[in-house]
């Protein structure tokens, strides 16, 4: 068993499960904020250098997990690790969001698809040479498919 | 608390902190194996159509942490938070690796920096939609260096 505790939560207009944004990166207009807890606020600093950041977080609403699954962008049923789906055997959450600024302990940002109150983890920089990858093959996923007019719908309550 | 389990382990040459490669990516040579435990085997169909994946796993060999760190490849002090080292709050680590082929519950991958037996929480597909971000500004990191020539040190043991 792996313990981690909450470092911080997502300050987000998202209530319920339905009607969230798939992956934040690209909505523009979804802004929120991720306060991160005074005990940790010190390991923010120099972050407000990066335009982009990970966040990891729990996805503390997710219930039991299914190993193949149906994604919200295809018609068949996948295996849970070739998709982003949050009923996942562990449910740790990644989005990539932009980091607008930072008061204080409160990271203001922009492409935020978590739901309100969601327990922070971790949150790493975003780094082009690690992390933008080139070319890559992207299995099932459509890239005709625009996730970005597409909402969540109840299929992972 | 957040509890997670571990669901695989990774296979790899590294068994000690030290001489590690910082971040896989782009380190052709370091390849390794992923073992996905029979009870998520089935989780792992169609990953095989994704040429990138994201590890996320325990490191388990971190003790403590440090709010402040003077990174790898930086020569001052900065927040924990907006590097990528090992002595985090909560020990999560994120590696993007190629995925070269599957063969039943193992994964075969390219650009492996773990240590062998690093406790696999997740696995993720890299999706250029959502994970290919352009143009970012990277803070304190230097493009001119190259990670790649880099090696740990016992820093962070």
């Amino acid at each position: 068993m792996i313990k981690f505790s909450e470092i911080g939560k997502a300050v987000t207009g998202f209530e319920s499960v339905e009607g969230v944004p798939l992956q934040g990166y690209g909505i523009s207009e979804s802004c929120g904020k991720i306060e991160i807890f005074q005990d940790y606020a010190e390991g923010l600093q120099d972050i407000e250098g990066f335009s982009h950041i990970y966040l990891l977080f729990h996805l503390h609403r997710s219930r039991g997990h299914n190993l193949k699954v149906k994604p919200f962008l295809d018609t068949q049923e996948r295996g849970v690790f070739a998709t982003r789906s949050p009923k996942r055997p562990n449910p740790l959450g990644l989005s990539i969001v932009q980091l607008e600024r930072r008061e204080g302990n409160i990271l203001h940002v922009r492409g935020l698809d978590l739901l309100n109150g969601t327990p922070i983890i971790d949150v790493k920089p975003y780094i082009q040479a690690f992390d933008n990858i080139q070319g890559t093959r992207d299995g099932w996923y459509l890239q005709g498919m625009n996730p970005h007019q597409t909402l969540s719908d109840e299929r992972f309550k």
